[in-house]
């Protein structure tokens, strides 16, 4: 049984855990003063060509999430994100539970745009409202959507025009910024929005994410905000570590490419199978739609999530590569899709 | 320069490190549904010969702190503190952020007794009042100091009587359980405390913490409060591998042993000098009061924490030891302080 | 410059501040503690023949629905409302300030049922979700709309089978009561929802609203809510006087009565003058669809809310009766609309 | 049995019932847009010479607190009180549901002065405590003292030094303005603090607190705070036509003015019975020390609370007196314990 579930199927690439072996002893500062944090956020701003950036390593997506947008805003505040957007369908509520409301979007394919936004602003007149305050966008997108920089671009210049705080969540940031169809590079990334956050669980890394605050004003004391939503670990040197292995060269990059190409294959081939997709996903995520009979055989060999019924019997599923599918598999996937599908 | 700062200064112990390395390919299912997650649960429920006792794994103290209390409590209810306690002092406010108030009580030695908890029961006696409801203890507490089975049986009576829940920090309660003075075992606990963790960052885990929960009506649901809190960590196999490797034999214990073994040489040592100690503690912290100026010479070639001025001359240091503690460099840190004290 | 933009443009019925004024200089206890509330809780428990329910006085509707769906839910919990809900839309933020998310769903009368409830509850399957558990309506609704008794009773029996909470918002529960389409009595509630509230400011009050808690499981310790959200007032007499006046007779049904009367003409003559209506109102609150030129000629003499523009040259209105509307303006406003439309 | 419970046992000064009743069936906006509200506002900027404040009507003093206070904080910022503050003891944790912890400072007298901040400053040097942000202060005090001018302005020194917002609960300020001890003036106080509230409920109306604003950086968006709260009333023109009435000439002050004439005379009866006091509280709450023996007397024909057992004989209680208190019931109190005591 093979799983193309998610992401985060295995552990860490081999050289993150080398580097934990080889630093295991080294006496370090807690809570993030190690050596290693310190190096890993020096190796971010020089990728970025930025020194006026703070960067912050978390350990989960939801945790990043959490603890900056609520840091973020005031108490009348809210979030906008699309329907899809994971803050408002597949973090319990975290963010809600820190009393920000989420003001939801319907969104064909998992991205914002200004008009919808405005569509927003428009309606939020008055103190008997919430005021909207952060944007939140995902790249990859929960679908597997990426931004173009134009796209990008655009949301900015709305949100600077409306007062809007630009906020990405970037758990696979990774697969966007190496994907065929993107135009955006990382080191673009702080002149476009206001924060956003590097996703390092879903790209080789044990856990961790590097949280990059890019507008003054957010910065001001945001490691109390970390202290007190838990999100400060005591062996901060652990989530260093692994950031200064993703960094010191490119492998960060690379690991994304891989699961990119990986997804490429079954993107193709679902393709000339003549299966269409749930949405337009030049990323490690696809969703081919495919008859449920085809589905059931294939699960017999291979894990992954059925994501949305189409019709009465067609189903989309959710394919995930990552730095970890090993290509057999992929190939092998396909073989035995082609074998039922003849 | 040799650090007694904390007991989180170095990394794994290498048995965890190659744990993760042997299992490092293996495909699991996230958030806590991998194999080593479940198998970590499980010994850790036949080392307390219970089957009726929920675990989840955590990330850090903090984080299972505010998960836990804030699932425990109604928003009217509040949790009762030593003024030393960990939730009251050092956790940047992480309770209330949940929206509970911690009543906090004198305590000199980090310890709580029925009679303090009487007390702030006898004050709140209607709505005007926050209601409480959950008694915070640590063990070994924030001074070192460590509770034993009858302190802790008078505990639960009392709080049984009162409907009141017990909840234990266990950060270090592998050097609790370890100590020359204790008497209370792991398998004790589940009879003793409604809730409790089992702290692994603290005692050779590159992070982790297992929260226990005993009483059923505490367990309802609390996956739903981990996700909300973002402690779910996606590869919640990173917490599994380590807590196998801690408790499929006594690793956990061994290591408390170790780290309480050196500050044991300390102790004596910091004794026959006639250093008095802030606290009677037993376990891997010690508190002795020194002259500023012998603590001036130490710190040229050791770190730790100058913890109290206690008078215009003299000031307690907090020493603290681990796992990972090298004996000769205690030997070493004992002649440096006698040769300073000839 | 006559208004009909709401129900609460006047003070309180000549009654309610005749009884203030002979209560005056009564001494009594405070926060609720005085004769009069206590009167005013068993007049309501009278009128509802019901003793085992508890009832507390508030003083305006957001503070209620906050209070109550706060202290109801655990943190993980959230509430079903349908789109143009108040909680949803205006007051704020309110529910989520206590954190807790507002799960919206699409209505075009205002009013839930069991199907739209039964969709929610099969996407929220699992930890990654807030866990639906309080159904919010309101009675009459946003849009002037009402709940039938047999559609409230199908909304009970759905909701106990899936352990769901009904909580109905009674802000203008007087002119739902008092509908000529209505079929539901005051003393049907207990027994139809968990919770609910009749509300005083919009009906004739200066401000008040009763909460009543059925289910036994949701009173437990509600007046610490109460004092938490501040919403105990010190002169609790001051609410209590009111209730007792508005339910030692009919008072508080005759008021709603008229404020229906008032709107039935307008309904009957818009009607006939072949407006159509954005709902289903028979209450209080009207929506006709008018030419934007008919409504900036009735503006210069009437004050109301354009609600919702329909197409380039015609907007819905809201216009509102109360239990202080004077017929003769009612018909005047009749008669200028008329001209204008001649 | 006459009560010196509280200011708050009776109703509204007569003039304010007039009010009402003259003002009944104007037709006025809704949510302080109405006329009353505005021109409330208008006089007590003139009577405190200042047109850059801002000022918002409530109805309690926990609400009053628990919006303002959680709309001037950031999540990690705490407020200090003394031991003794409303918002540490009486008020069931109402700060602390809104996210933020309170430091408590012991004080025997229900003061803070600069030296008690200072140190509790000192304690919080790094992001593993929370921000001491706010300073929370009473005048009059919860023991009836009150703040000297001198003493205000140190304090007020002190918080710009560093960095800290200054904010007066005045629930019984008109006592403290027209203590015979006073020497503040209402229109000192915008200069002396960030923010303020005026107590109209234990000053004569049926219910209403004045907020004032006086920092810039406090005053933005605050109205959705209120309506987040639960604290913007449907009917606010029920606030403003109290305030209009209290200070459209000195009727505020004039009716404090008789509530501690009513408690002076207790307090030099007390006194020259040679009764010692719990506190120095020149004010409308005095705590004399007497036998429980008359105590126990007492409660036959007065009620009042029984505030602090002193020791096995002796109790301290509260006498409050307000706008309402009668002289002959006071007369009636001295000569009744003068009986007890020959």
């Amino acid at each position: 049984m093979y799983s193309f579930k998610n992401d985060y199927s295995e552990g860490a690439h081999p050289r993150i855990l080398q580097a934990l072996i080889e630093s295991n002893l080294v006496q370090e500062d807690g809570y993030g003063g190690d050596w290693f944090t310190q190096r890993a956020i020096g190796l971010l701003k020089e990728k970025m060509g930025r020194s006026d950036i703070d960067i912050h390593l978390l350990s989960g997506g939801t945790q990043t999430n959490l603890t900056a947008i609520s840091a973020f805003l005031r108490p009348h505040e809210a979030a906008i994100a699309a329907s899809t957007g994971h803050i408002q369908t597949h973090e319990t509520g975290a963010i809600e539970a820190t009393g920000h409301k989420i003001i939801s979007v319907e969104s064909d394919n998992g991205k914002l745009n200004p008009s919808q936004i405005k569509a927003v602003l428009d309606l939020h007149t008055d103190e008997h409202m919430v005021k909207p305050k952060l944007v939140y966008i995902s790249n990859t997108t929960e679908v597997g959507s990426i931004y173009s920089k134009s796209e990008l671009t655009n949301l900015r210049d709305f949100c600077q025009e409306h007062n809007l705080l630009l906020y990405m969540d970037g758990a696979r940031l990774g697969s966007a910024l190496t994907s065929d169809e993107n135009d955006l590079k990382l080191s673009d990334l702080p002149a476009l929005v206001d924060a956003f956050y590097i996703g390092g669980t879903k790209n080789g890394a044990l856990l961790g994410e590097a949280l990059v605050i890019c507008l003054d004003s957010l910065k001001e004391e945001f490691r109390f905000h970390l202290k007190q939503k838990g999100a400060l670990l005591a062996k901060g040197r652990l989530l260093g570590i692994q950031f200064c292995e993703l960094f010191r060269d490119d492998l960060f990059f690379e690991l994304a490419q891989h699961a990119n190409k990986m997804a490429a294959i079954l993107r193709k081939e679902c393709s000339e199978a003549n299966f269409s997709f749930l949405s337009h996903s030049p990323s490690n995520q696809i969703f081919p739609i495919m008859p449920d009979s085809l589905i059931a055989e294939l699960q017999k060999d291979y894990s992954f999530i059925v994501w949305e019924k189409i019709d009465s019997t067609h189903s989309a599923i959710r394919l995930v590569t990552s730095w970890a599918t090993k290509e057999e598999e992929v190939r092998a996937f396909v073989e035995d899709m082609k074998k039922q599908i003849q």
